[in-house]
């Protein structure tokens, strides 16, 4: 297998935990055994943007205590309810139960649930966001910070949310509610979906759109043509699978998952797509896409993506589907 | 001397140039023999906020081929005009030459000039910015991309005309011009500096202030006291200077500067002040400090402060103080 070389900074983050510099702040109480598997997929795209010139590949692994024995015997029945992921049957009921008159409503309803998801040590400042999803689904985020590594590695509720509509193959999200006010930085990142500027976002008082907080924006339209799909458009990144050896039956699962991610990156800008995955403990794999923003800065790595999509599955300390007792705080 | 840790994703961006994995995109003609040395200097602060829980410091060097002869012995009398900072004298004649009002209406007529600095190989995508500063002074920006890096490590031309106007001790902007559209996360960067809703920008027709770019913004006084002093305003960071030997000459001069930048670093949100320094093959120092956002993604690293202060300074092929050819696509 090729050295790993060309991408350290895409995937800064673990790197640092393999030096043991960091602490991972999704599960601050937890503990045990906690093993990591990373596998990177990714390819360069030269400046001439119109032909890839290299390919490097890498997986390594790390080996991170962070899950208390305790935290794993804790009953996990009473926080079903504060999931990342809302069926519509479920929103519908919901909606019912609290008389709203329609499913855009119960979204402001959810924020106290999605602010308590939030992991932020070093602000402390919780941030929660819900969206409906144009299939019905409702998504909630909540910010994620790690301590030890630069600021731009935060992730905030927006960057949750809408990676965790990506996640679930979701299209659109036209309505959201947020907690706070969004930064300029996720207006920004929101422009990178389809007639972004007439998403409705409510913070407080009546939804209102995107335009209204972003008025006049840089946008994907400003560098790209305009069949370039983009974010939550199905993207299908023309990468060829390695063949070979690659050590065992989980190291083959987390290639094949890194390499699903790479494959519906979002990466027109650099044409570097990746792809993200790691193993937890029991062997279940998450996996995450990278996703560009037309402004650069704003993009969102695909280490960061795993996170969430392990977050959201109810890992660190977190809930949903994988139980476990209620993070944040 | 202390061992290098805990702030690798700081500076990565260097980091990545020692492995020879990126190309120094500042000077793309260019030359010679090039002696990097970088040095670092950081405080990290505990997760309670208040007091700092540890030093680390680190100085190491890098050779970088980058510059041509020929571009040394190139002319540099016709781009004089091209500099990053024109004096209240120079911007007072200009003014009277073109027949303007104010001297804020000679901020348009500078970005095509402030575009040609721009240093995008990877968009091609040419920013310029002009400010007109409080003291009479008048400072352009201009957009500087990495390749090879991730795109969070890109240099707006925004972020360099504050950093442009911070490293000239200039303690307000009150009028700013730009050849395109903010980005969200610029807003959001103009939005840590006092009063940032009353700054006046001019992209077409004429000028708005940012309020109209970026309504109902988050900011500075969602998380800091008032009294806590803002981007651009005098920072004194309580920093304690090294005691010993740290190499020669150069190397002396390197801490002092790194520790002066540190000093001068706004990181209000994360207490993890620095300052950086780098010396060309000259023995002239460029340093850069590290500056938050309340937003935090945004955030500029002081890397790529020096990196601005060595464009100012006429370094990368750029011109100004140190002459040389002029740069850009």
């Amino acid at each position: 297998m090729k050295k790993y070389k060309g991408c350290l900074c895409q995937i800064d983050l673990p790197l640092t935990y393999k030096d043991n510099q960091c602490k991972l702040p999704i599960c601050p109480q937890a503990s045990g055994g906690f093993k990591w598997h990373l596998h990177h997929h990714h390819h360069r795209r030269s400046s001439t943007a119109s032909r890839f010139t290299g390919k490097f590949e890498n997986s390594f692994s790390i080996s991170y205590l962070h899950r208390s024995r305790e935290m794993a015997a804790a009953p996990t029945a009473k926080i079903r309810r504060s999931r990342f992921v809302i069926e519509p049957e479920e929103a519908e009921q919901m909606r019912k139960e609290k008389g709203l008159e329609t499913l855009r409503d119960l979204l402001p309803a959810l924020l106290p649930a999605a602010r308590q998801l939030a992991r932020p040590p070093i602000s402390k400042f919780h941030v929660g966001a819900a969206a409906l999803g144009s299939s019905g689904r409702i998504y909630l985020g909540a910010n994620i910070e790690f301590p030890g590594v630069p600021l731009h590695q935060t992730i905030h509720a927006e960057q949750f949310l809408i990676t965790n509509a990506a996640l679930h193959s979701e299209t659109s999200i036209p309505f959201i509610a947020i907690s706070e006010l969004p930064c300029g930085h996720c207006r920004q990142f929101f422009q990178e979906i389809r007639s972004a500027s007439q998403i409705q976002i409510l913070v407080t008082g009546d939804f209102r759109p995107l335009s209204d907080f972003l008025p006049n924006p840089f946008g994907p339209s400003d560098l790209l043509h305009e069949e370039v799909p983009l974010l939550l458009e199905p993207h299908f990144n023309d990468l060829i699978e390695e063949v070979g050896e690659f050590g065992g039956e989980l190291e083959e699962r987390l290639r094949k998952a890194a390499l699903q991610a790479a494959r519906a990156s979002h990466a027109p800008y650099s044409g570097s797509v990746s792809g993200f995955a790691m193993a937890d403990g029991e062997g279940k794999v998450y996996a995450g896409s990278y996703t560009e923003s037309a402004a650069y800065n704003p993009s969102l790595g695909p280490v960061q993506a795993a996170f969430v999509a392990y977050v959201v599955a109810g890992g660190g300390g977190g809930v949903g589907g994988g139980g476990g007792a209620l993070g944040g705080g």
